[in-house]
């Protein structure tokens, strides 16, 4: 298949998926949360998580349309950690419209993101056959993963020494435990044997890994037009990156006062206008000094070469697998997700 | 079996609990988030959710310790809904200590609660047989339900038009919801018949909605020592109860501008001192004002009533079960909930 054909063939996954999500109707009784609901599963987005979880079903023998309740659930599951995330970041916009406590209010999307948690598990728990219950478990075991990813991203905002280790052990969890899970339960309702279901649970954290990183990357060195977010963003807010940390345990003389700087977010009084978002040209200048000294000290290479290692990590466990279409299409959506222009 | 048998069964029941409770250690990397888990779970209470899930499961002939996992995972998803209530409410206090949100922050128990749902169907997944998927399928029902009566709590609170039916929506789902789910999962790990297991539900959805209507009660005419809230508490916030509810449908001349005023929560300002919450001398006689137009167009009458009724409703449903000590267990635990002194 070419490129043209890989692209048809996620569009009619995606249009199924966003068909199923439509059918979901949770908290019938409550006007105001069932909206809520609504405005936070029709927002778009690429649907990743769910074609991820249909496409590792068919490449274990599977059918598309026997996973399709569990890819809704993993794409509810995902945008209740949206709706929480957000309001614990007081963020104002996602996928260019207002978040839904901003649309609503803090106490509304608290409840929508619970409720989208129930509803996750409704639509999990409506897929036949007799591994419901294992489902649930890895389900759960996503949920309390992510949490606990998210815990120690606000953890680690606070404190000015962690380690890159403790950033993988982070990413692993906010960013690639819904992956993982998403390609493990598609492999386990496609029947797939324990080394396939536990080789696309590696591909699935491994892709997360290399994803994180390479959007870490994408704030320093991307290209504005197409990232869609704020270039620099991550440096103005002092965000605990690959790229921050590594150069904070390398970066040497007057750079090493401009990481601490970025560190203790010293960079950032006046440097972002006060509404908007938009950078002053001071922010501007602290952007490019810091891109600066990551390039010099290597963090940007460094980075560059994990998430080439880690993309050929996840892609090598898919040799596990009998060569298909499905197969294939993973390999093309990895490459879709990591290769973006760096 | 006397009262004194009864409270000492009762009393193991809990400790078992408690145990089972302390060995839930969710969020095992994350150590603020840990503690978090740890301090709402270890918050006491009476535990009546997983104690009715103990005793329905007995009810039907199962055995106390099959039935621990699930009756875990019902006080976890019960302390969820406070700890997410709490914030909404903006609560300080709770059975004596800071609510989660006071003692860390919001954001902290905000993650708080969601680990909590995840660390409940982690508990209910422990439990052995082949029900698992069904037990899985009724927390999530509970868990949905228990959102939309919050949801439609926060709503009523912004209307002076809701109706004593919606009420009784509300609290079904609110405060029935998870007594309901507990005595379900009972019945279903205990191996009872569809009748049975749906006799217990009944049992549990009525026990809490005499309950809430008795809560209604005890905030206007419960001995203020015993209660251990502030009397009249519910009066000076304007929070729809039965009372205000039947009071607004039925009060005449004076009164009626009176209930409209406490609708409008008119009477707060200035009635509450600014912190502790204790009562202004002028808030003691508005809510005596109050508590008297609520007895005299019959209202207070009218609530003893239906939890006369409701309660006798629940317990009829227990008539459905086989002679048992635990049937037993459960006349006197409806007993100890709803005959509190009213």
């Amino acid at each position: 298949m070419n490129d043209a054909a890989f692209r048809r063939r996620y569009e009619t996954i995606r249009v199924r998926i966003e068909q199923r999500l439509k059918r979901t109707r949770p908290a019938r009784g409550a006007a105001r949360l069932r909206e809520g609901c609504r405005y936070a599963l029709q927002g778009g987005g690429k649907r990743v998580r769910p074609a991820l979880l249909v496409l590792a079903c068919e490449a274990v023998g599977g059918r598309a349309a026997a996973s399709l309740d569990a890819a809704a659930a993993i794409e509810i599951m995902h945008n209740f950690t949206l709706v929480h995330d957000d309001i614990m970041d007081n963020a104002d916009a996602r996928r260019g419209r207002p978040t839904v406590h901003r649309a609503w209010s803090a106490n509304d999307a608290l409840l929508v993101g619970d409720v989208l948690v129930g509803a996750s598990y409704e639509s999990l728990l409506r897929t036949k056959g007799p591994a419901q219950s294992a489902l649930a478990g890895v389900l759960t075991r996503g949920l309390l993963d992510v949490c606990e990813g998210q815990a120690l991203d606000l953890e680690f905002e606070k404190r000015s020494d962690v380690t890159v280790r403790e950033y993988f052990r982070m990413i692993g969890k906010k960013t690639g435990a819904l992956l993982a899970t998403a390609a493990e339960l598609g492999a386990l309702l496609g029947g797939g044997t324990p080394a396939r279901v536990a080789a696309l649970r590696r591909f699935g954290l491994r892709l997360g890994i290399a994803f994180q990183v390479q959007d870490d990357l994408l704030d320093v060195v991307g290209d504005p037009a197409g990232f869609g977010k704020t270039i620099g963003g991550d440096i103005l807010e002092g965000k605990r990156t690959y790229l921050l940390l590594t150069a904070a345990a390398r970066a040497a003389g007057s750079d090493r006062d401009l990481i601490a700087r970025v560190m203790a977010r010293e960079g950032s009084p006046g440097l972002f206008k006060s509404t908007g978002g938009a950078v002053t040209p001071a922010g501007r200048s602290f952007v490019e000094d810091v891109r600066r000294a990551y390039g010099e000290c290597g963090a940007i290479d460094d980075a560059r070469g994990v998430v080439r290692r880690t993309t050929r990590g996840a892609l090598r466990e898919l040799d596990r697998l009998p060569r298909s279409t499905a197969r294939e299409m993973l390999r093309w959506l990895a490459d879709e997700l990591v290769h973006r222009a760096t």
